[in-house]
This record gives C-alpha cells, sequence and structure tokens, in this order.
C-alpha cells in the first residue's frame, strides 16, 4: 500500500492547535493572522515530524496555479533528433520550476482536441505547441485565449499572438553558400536533394543559398534531383558522376543525402574534400563519424525546446517569431577548389 | 484572457435543477439518486451547450485517481534512441487513457528526490523509473509502497517487488553468435569493443556469444579492445589489420563500433561480407544507411516504453522480470567465410 499522507488535522493536532490555525502557517499567513510565533513554531515542527506536504492539487482549485506545463506535438518523440527539443523543454521547465506533460496527436485533429482537453481537465497553466518539421500550423480552437507558445511551427497571422520559436533555416541557407565561398568556391556547386516550395526548411534554405551566391555574382551550376534519404542520394549522385559530371562542391539538403553522396562519391575514387568539398544541414550525430567529419549546419533543437518553455515561463514580452541561430560545424569536409589541370 | 469554464452551478440553472441533482447526473449517480430521465435529459443538454467539463482535479480530490503517470529517468530524452522508449510509453499511456508526465534527474538523487516529492504534490498515479542504460538501481523511498514498473533497470531483490522490463541482452549474445554460425563461421571470430563486467548489457552480451560459440565447440579467436565509438574503433582495427591481422568475422559491441569497423575494412581493401562478416548490436538508424546494409541486434526502445505503461495500468500480476526479445536484423553484412586458397 501507498502511504498514508499526513492530513492538515493531524499536524494541527500535534501542535495543540486548531485546523484553521495550521491551515494558516503552512500558506504563510500567519502574519495577517495574528498567530503567536510559538504556535507558528510547533506548527512547522509537526508538519516536518509527520512529513506533511501540503496538498498541491487542493491547493490548485483555489489558486488556479497547477505549475503544470504541456508539450504537444504531431510526432517530436518519435523522432531520434527532434526528441531533444522535449529534452531542452524539460531542463527549462526544472528552471522555472514546473513539471511537464508531453502528448503526441500524430498530426490527427480529433486526438489532438481529445488531447488537449484532457490536460486542460487537468488544469495545465500554459502549452508548448509543437512540430516535428517546420510547418504553417492552425492553433486549435481550444488553444485560443490561453498561454502558448509555438515551436518549430508558425501561423499565419500577420502579427503573431504568440512567441513563436523556429530556427533560421533562411541564415542557415545563406551559411552553407557562405562557408562554400570563403573556401573560393564560385563554379562547379552542385545542390543535392529534392527541392520543394512545399517544406519549409527547404524553401527557406534554397532562398539563403540563391541570395548568398547571387551576392557574390554567382549561382548553383545545377541540381541532383533525389530524396532526402541516403540510398537515393547515393544513386543519383552515382548516376551524375558516371554521366560525366565534374562537381567541386555539393550542398547537400541534410546529412542523410551527405551519407549517400559520400558513398557515391568514394566509389567513384573522388576524394573528400580535395576533389569534391561537401557541406549539408542538420549536424546528426553521424556527421562527426564520417570520414572525413561533414562539415554541417546545426538544427538547434535542444535550444528551440529551451526557448519555448523560456517564453512561456519567463518574463513576459510582446510576442514576436523568433528565429534561433543555425550555427555551422566546421569539420573536415570543405577545402579550396583544385584547379583545373 | 483564458475563455472562462461554465461551473456546475450555471449548468444545473440551465436545466432548472438543483446542483446537486446536476453534479449526481453528470457523474453517473441518477440511478441511485433516483433522478427523472427527463431531468438527467436537461442536465445532459445544459452541460453540452455550454461546453461544461468536470474539473478532473476537484473529482480527483475525492476520487484520488488523476489518471496521470510520471516516467522519472535519468537522461532518457537526451538520448537518440533511449527516447524511443519514450515514445513508447506515450503511445501505451493513451491506449489505457491515462497522461504521461515526464522527468529527468541526470542521476542527481536531489534531483530526483525534489522531483518525485513533485509529483507526488500533484498526485500521480502510478511511476515508471527508468534508465538510459540498462543498470542495477536503488528505488528511491518515496516510491516504496506505490505503483512502479522499473524500464531498463533492476533491483537486486531476490523476488521482484515491482514488474521489470529490461531487454534480453544474453540471448541477443547468443543471436549474434548463432548468426555468424549459422553462416558457416567456426574460426577467425574476433570480438570489437572494450569488455567490461560493469556494464550489464556488454557482461550479458559477452556470456550469451560465449555460451553459443561454447555450444557449438568454438570461441572467439580474440578481441580487438576499443572504446564504444567509431574513431576508437578505426583506430584499433586499422592497427590490427596492419599489424597482419586476417579475421572471418567481426562481432562489435554496438552500431557505432562497427561504422568505425567498416571504415577501416575498406580503407584496408577488405570487402564486407566477402573477406569479412560483421554483426552488430543496438540497430541504430544507421544501420541500414551502411554499404552493405548492417546486420545488427535490434534494442527494442518503443516497445520496452509500451510495455512498461502496459504492467502499469494494465491487468495486474504477480511482479516479475521481463525480459523483452532482441531481434536479428538481417542485412548485407553476413556471408559465408571464404575458403583459405
Amino acid at each position: 500500500m501507498a502511504p498514508q499522507r499526513a492530513t492538515l488535522l493531524q499536524v494541527a493536532q500535534r501542535a495543540g492547535v486548531s485546523r484553521s490555525t495550521a491551515s494558516f502557517v503552512l500558506t504563510g499567513r500567519h502574519l495577517d493572522m495574528r498567530i503567536s510565533e510559538d504556535a507558528r513554531q510547533r506548527v512547522l515542527r509537526a508538519a516536518q515530524e509527520l512529513d506533511y506536504r501540503p496538498n498541491l492539487m487542493a491547493r490548485s482549485l483555489r489558486t488556479k496555479v497547477t505549475k503544470t506545463v504541456a508539450l504537444v506535438s504531431d510526432t517530436l518523440a518519435s523522432d531520434p533528433y527532434a526528441g531533444r527539443a522535449i529534452h531542452g523543454s524539460l531542463a527549462a521547465a526544472v528552471a522555472y520550476g514546473h513539471l511537464l506533460f508531453i502528448g503526441e496527436t500524430e498530426g490527427d485533429p480529433v486526438v489532438e482536441e481529445k488531447l488537449i482537453a484532457d490536460f486542460l481537465d487537468r488544469q495545465v497553466d500554459a502549452f508548448v505547441y509543437a512540430s516535428m518539421f517546420t510547418r504553417y500550423v492552425r492553433l486549435p480552437k481550444q488553444l485560443k485565449g490561453r498561454r502558448v507558445v509555438l515551436l518549430n511551427c508558425l501561423t499565419r497571422s500577420a502579427r503573431p499572438i504568440h512567441h513563436t520559436i523556429i530556427p533560421d533555416e533562411l541564415s542557415a541557407g545563406r551559411s552553407a553558400a557562405r562557408t562554400l565561398l570563403d573556401a573560393g568556391h564560385r563554379a562547379g556547386i552542385y545542390l543535392v536533394g529534392h527541392v520543394t516550395q512545399r517544406v519549409f526548411a527547404c524553401r527557406e534554405r534554397m532562398a539563403g543559398i540563391r541570395d548568398e551566391l547571387g551576392d557574390a555574382g554567382t549561382r548553383l551550376a545545377g541540381t541532383i534531383d533525389c530524396e532526402w534519404w541516403p540510398d537515393s542520394a547515393y544513386d543519383a549522385v552515382s548516376r551524375a558522376l558516371a554521366d560525366g559530371l565534374v562537381p567541386k562542391a555539393f550542398i547537400c539538403l541534410n546529412d542523410r543525402i551527405a551519407l549517400g553522396a559520400y558513398q557515391a562519391l568514394r566509389e567513384a575514387g573522388r576524394v573528400i574534400p580535395d576533389d569534391v568539398s561537401v557541406i549539408s544541414f542538420d549536424d546528426s550525430e553521424m556527421a562527426a563519424w564520417l570520414r572525413p567529419q561533414l562539415t554541417s549546419i546545426s538544427l538547434p533543437h535542444y535550444q528551440l525546446g529551451w526557448q519555448a518553455i523560456e517564453r512561456l515561463l519567463g518574463v513576459a514580452t510582446e510576442p514576436q517569431v523568433h528565429r534561433l541561430p543555425m550555427p555551422v560545424r566546421v569539420r573536415e569536409s570543405v577545402a579550396k577548389p583544385t584547379p583545373e589541370l
């Protein structure tokens, strides 16, 4: 059996005071209520001896604050890396003295409605509404007027109603191009990966790449189209090389593509970075394990999660969209282009 | 402002009944209390029209059931793969109509005590006590006598006091050896990775490997000692090959080691699986991306998480240690040994 919780009455009896007096002492109202210091000390000692814990649920019925936050996402916990946003949220929630509920909807609006209703039934104070992939969302009706921060997703409202935390993919695209430009690349820069305007990260990365190359008076030499997975990238890059392509640099739209590109380049006898420089996005765990180690633009999942909670529970400020920097993790896969013989 | 919650009194007034009558209807006690069907219908309609939601916290003060579970771990959410245990727990909690709190202690007993106290203050019904690495633990005092399941950790008590869910690492070791034996390997089988009795998974995997090889009348040809990381494995295997080692098969203690072994074998011109078969443990995402695809014994994180919640919230049974199977993911890295010329 679970240990019985000591009641307020037991504390009062042990201290030789009334239940109300014990309550006033333990809720810090002894000054208003003119309770003697002697009685106060007896109550505190009795509470300690009985290991009395105030019933936070009963108290929260009065104060309407439960010190709980719910993180509602589509499938954040299922992705190895997006899961780090949970880790960041968790750490920040602890720092702010809150506990964290998590719930996943798999993107199903019916599940979502039920889940949020369940959280509301438990009088959750505030919500983080999160998405695995950065995208536009419509905030569920039930969350209107509540304390909400958007994590890795944004609404189309002209003026943000809630703080919105997303990675700065536009600058990340510029950084990828800038890293190659700084190494001396101007020509033979190929994009690897399927380009679609429907994916937020892709759209922004592409805009950043084009802007940065354009500012330097150059442009992509072409695109090697493939799914964002190693095997598809391996096939597409292998084909392109077999067809006589002589690239100087690859910008891969994620690390998985970069892995496939590595495998194709190696089999074709092209050396990274001497023959071909490679840069990509995500900075997943694998990037540091490839040979040579892969230079990649980091997706700051942990910081995204932390910031969401901080904007939710920290000092209240005017809602805005916060674009978190995506730092370049410089490793060994980018070098200056070899001059043509 | 958050929308105001309709009160029970408002529902009662709209339905033209007393507050008690409305309460009896909405808590399913209308039969005991002989409330007319007409009154019952009016209350239900009013509740629907006002979008009345029973205050679950007030109710749980009476029933002492909050339908919440807390998952307390050292650092589960911080590891990309162990995080899948959270995903499994989450899915099972939903299936059982419960919500999931998560909390991390980073292995700090002071943080742990505070965290569990916070959960108890919120009258959490039950606990999953989890570890990132399989290991022996002492259950915190505060959880004694409560509903608890141990996830990926176990206590040293002679008879289990709580259901305990761990991966069957002993059988996994046997499976790794069996896979090589079935392919025809008897000699030149090397273990890759540092062997320590202090790590539960290592101890059990080793025992399984030795037992299975022993039953077939053979044994490991030797061990290539390295940290459980790609770069360390790459260095150690490269050195061994340079020193003239001619292995027929590698059992790598995890996929990260296997990645390093792949890189070393390739640079030394040894072909997987023709020259050397490779098998490892974990079945991380990467295993399917290597070329050739890596055969690996799967750590069933999701199932571990699911099972923990099922044992906690499902039909009560005698507590025991459940060792979940670790299936072999057969891919392309194991073949029959090439005969010596």
